[in-house]
């Protein structure tokens, strides 16, 4: 028996978010039926963290333990043969039966990406939130600096939280342009239901002048759901990478 | 009778192709679905060019003929409310009965993108071609000076053309490394069937060494439809704009 690590990407347009679900199309269902049909196992994979239903991943990681004797740079290319062109196994190797990808992971890296020109729309409907509105970008990085930090994020996780935890640190929060994009650039040690849809809405509540700056460290502070902004979509949410 | 002209783009991902058939989902008959939607009238539209299923437009133009009397920046929300995510309409104009979008188009000007790099195809997969093999790129933009002027480009035209001429005039043809993409720039006062598509074909046997810059000349020359380099998949393409 030998532990496999993946790096690995998806669109989720398509799916049912990560985590298997009965009669639903979700990404790890794909993955262990390509797996069975690359080893005749029926292998049960580990993921870093579950994605919902339109979300992205460029550097998802996900572990499993296999009799099969592939060596590991080949795992890449076997597996890729046969599933879908909208999962993508990008590294794979061999690593220690300590190895868990959820449970052992310092951090995770995400973006979400606004679209903000009409036109071109049409090609990112799916893989960003196009919102043309007027934005002040000055106040929403006001409005990530008390995000940075050790906090109780509640007032940012979305209700079906399995969490027995609220604290989480963000080791950086930032909003960026970059041509006709807005970027949120989120790390953390880890991040509760929702919590960056729910950041994000809450910037943008800031960017449309509707909260103030200065009343994001009161929100937090709060612990209440309903004093940050709505969660925003899922097509713009990518999961970028995973640190060990 | 006002003679209107819209502007408009269109992920060709879901579609076969811009062209009413039977039977099939397209590009016009979707817009004429909706235009009957919005005015009651059974409107038939003509387009600058049509594109083949999974090719993408920036910038098509179209014409029709409505009773309805809609200010003309209002079409634009009007239809744009009734049609589907992947059909947006740019810019809405009145214009003279005379004009035609296909008969009087002076140059039109499309664009082929490569995705060259392993991580983030997912996400191109429909958007560009994904390729990931080295390719040289000085020859490629060498052989793409002889496709620059007036020829006969019958050795890059599809079968099953209903073309009277086969003379062109390629007012622009260089091919571009942007970031992770490659993108073939062509300009020209008509194509014919699958003209751009055989071109980067044959600019893609360029680039692997497979035919030498200095052949495409005579290519051209030969007329020869079995000389030029296999069609390239549709989803790269992208109709830019058109001039008049």
């Amino acid at each position: 028996m030998t532990r496999i690590k993946m790096i690995i990407e998806y669109d989720g347009s398509n799916y049912h978010g990560f985590q298997k679900q009965d009669n639903a199309h979700t990404v790890q269902a794909e993955l262990e039926k390509q797996l069975y049909r690359l080893t005749g196992e029926q292998i049960t994979i580990c993921s870093a963290g579950r994605t919902d239903a339109g979300v992205h991943a460029r550097g998802q990681v996900i572990a499993f333990d296999a009799l099969a004797t592939i060596p590991a740079p080949r795992w890449n290319a076997a597996l890729n043969s046969l599933l879908p062109g909208d999962i993508r196994v990008l590294d794979s190797r061999e690593v220690d039966k300590s190895f868990h990808p959820q449970y052992q992971a310092l951090s995770k890296h995400y973006a979400y990406y606004l679209y903000r020109q009409r036109p071109g729309a049409v090609f990112y409907r799916q893989y960003a939130y196009c919102l043309t509105e007027p934005l002040d970008i000055i106040a929403m990085n006001q409005a990530c600096e008390p995000i940075e930090g050790k906090h109780n994020f509640l007032a940012f996780c979305a209700s079906g939280s399995t969490a027995k935890t609220f604290e989480r640190q963000v080791n950086r929060c930032t909003v960026k342009e970059t041509g006709p994009y807005l970027i949120l650039d989120i790390e953390a040690d880890g991040f509760l239901y929702n919590m960056v849809r729910i950041i994000m809405g809450t910037l943008l509540q800031v960017g449309r002048g509707r909260t103030a700056a200065g009343e994001v460290a009161g929100i937090i502070q709060s612990r209440d759901r309903t004093k940050a902004g709505p969660t925003v979509p899922p097509q713009g949410l990518y999961l970028l990478s995973v640190s060990y």
